[in-house]
């Protein structure tokens, strides 16, 4: 389960959990191991089957180890409960159990006569993904919060220049967050200010597989990510951002939990959140900014707009903490002469939530 | 000259400059890579020839390839030549020629019978050390600003509060600074809002051989670095930073580049600029900040005291851009949940300066 849990630390936050597969054989050693790539992409347990079947191993004679229990649902890809039972694995075990609509593969396994343990490591499993079963239980979308911003949290200069903060490399990495949201949530002040096109420019190489080694070949493509306005002021019959592909929406609120209830309508499981300040601010004083992603340039500019609006903090204590997100490779990334911190929050819910389960 | 460049970035920044040196054997490959960890250890050829001499090199064979002129001056460590000749080196390469009061070891060399070359890739090793060199030409310290902040760069909360930023793993960091320093040097508004002690309580853990593998002794404790308040601002009677040892200065100045003259003449070679922001923004201004280590935590507080000061800066392109320090293991550290930023100013300045040698 170890191994599963680490496989699962490979994989990107959104729409979907991060989730490891391990097939385990007769004598106990790992034989394959799978992660969850992003939305779209095979489930951990069906990219360990593939290995699987690819190497010829006899997945009769052995047990599958996932971090979550199998889902039972056909979404973009097929149930992996059937997965499992086609594969013909005779046993699984798994952590975590799936609390969601996809709920009830167990059942279908044990009824198809697989002998299925649950529960080993499940906190850890769990943890892994608070803040996405979080985001399910509210019926919302996975929030992602981006930011470009200066040594001195400046995300614009004091004549409100902007462009760029940051070098190449961290633009194209945002644009790769990009290509695998379902919309890319600006407030209207922002487009006022800048009239952002919000198009992903570098959708073929960000596709979530194209650089895994065993990567399957891509699902068809997906539409473009809604481009989501937030807020009372009017937009632009000129902004950029309404395009002629009719993936535009004017959210007229300043509300954030409005806001995602009204994308999760709309079908939207991951939304990435990239400003102004307002809105920004307005997700972390809701708590409902999932994961953040502060691209940090090696300049100061001593004023400005700051990055992060007033949250009505008074005092150290009442800080907003994060903490390194184990995902996707780690906390830190050096893009250029740019860093990315990616962090979620500190789970100071997490004692509520579990105990509404 | 690569390897002993590479040995030179091993070295910590502050009174003397980062060098590397290397002894070749007769048959053109490395034995021994030396460089020099900061002011009161051994030089960097010196370092290299006591390997040697420890593994039994016959040294008379050899030549010593070294990033800058050996020094010809005792300070507080012999001088260079020295040493070469004492160790009976028949021949040495270096790359920059040192144009300080530490001048003329090369004529000494060579007066007694040394082979010495000079200029190979100087270019890269007066780069590595070129804000060194300014502050050598402007005859005043090196100045290390230090910041301990936010995410979003506050480095106070609304109500004054700022302990602890950061965690225990950077404030030992900090302190391993302040250890190698002569100088601490903060605002008489600092003094007043905090009632800093700027004493260097992890002393021992901080000398700066103490974890190198070959460690030679360490020297004899040096004094504590002075206790610096500049301003115009009264310091009371009973600011904890007057101690009682007499290392305290109180410098009735604004001016960044008064206050260092002064510390200079008080003969501090290195200086340690710790805020609060209306110094470090001065620092700034007048180009003599030469290195900046920014501790930054992973949490947001939204509003209170900025890092930096307006410094004035309008627009993006007027933005202070700096880069990674490569001295000292590299731009980025993690220190517990924290990040420690490594950066000097990118050198704009290099051209006229080159131009003034």
């Amino acid at each position: 389960m170890r191994v599963a849990l680490d496989a699962a630390r490979l994989g990107p936050r959104g729409a979907n959990p991060l989730v490891g597969a391990v097939v385990v054989g007769p004598d106990g050693g790992v034989l394959h191991v799978g992660h969850h790539r992003g939305a779209g992409t095979p489930h951990a347990e069906v990219d360990a089957i593939r290995q699987a079947q690819a190497a010829g191993t006899d997945l009769q004679a052995c047990s599958m180890v996932v971090t979550l229990e199998p889902c039972n649902h056909t979404g973009r890809t097929g149930p992996c409960a059937q997965a499992i039972l086609a594969a013909g694995i005779p046993r699984v075990v798994h952590a975590a159990r799936d609390t969601t609509a996809a709920s009830g593969g167990a059942a279908t396994l044990r009824a198809a006569g697989v002998q299925v343990e649950d529960g080993l490591m499940a906190e850890q499993a769990t943890e892994l993904n608070h803040r996405w079963i979080m985001a399910q239980q509210q019926r919302r979308p996975f929030v992602t919060v981006k930011t470009a911003q200066t040594l001195d949290g400046r995300i614009a200069a004091a004549d409100g220049t902007s462009q760029w903060i940051t070098g190449a490399a961290a633009r194209e990495h945002a644009h790769s967050i990009r290509a695998r949201v379902e919309a890319i949530v600006v407030g209207t002040g922002t487009v006022l200010a800048d009239d952002p096109r919000l198009t992903v420019r570098h959708q073929a190489a960000a596709a979530p597989d194209a650089t895994a080694p065993d990567a399957t070949p891509d699902p068809p493509a997906d539409p473009a990510p809604l481009r989501v306005a937030m807020g009372h002021r009017c937009v632009p019959a000129a902004a950029r951002m309404r395009g002629t592909d009719g993936r535009f929406r004017h959210l007229n609120t300043r509300d954030p939990r409005a806001a995602l209830t009204q994308l999760y309508d709309d079908g939207v499981r991951h939304a990435l959140v990239e400003g102004g300040a307002t809105v920004v601010g307005a997700f972390l004083e809701a708590d409902l900014a999932d994961e953040l992603t502060i691209y940090q340039a090696p300049m100061i500019l001593g004023a400005g707009r700051s990055s992060f609006p007033n949250l009505g903090i008074h005092t150290l204590g009442q800080a907003r903490r994060y903490r390194a997100d184990v995902s996707d490779g780690g906390a830190l990334h050096h893009l250029g002469d740019d860093l990315l911190w990616h962090l979620e929050p500190q789970p100071h819910t997490l004692t509520n939530r579990q105990e509404n389960h």
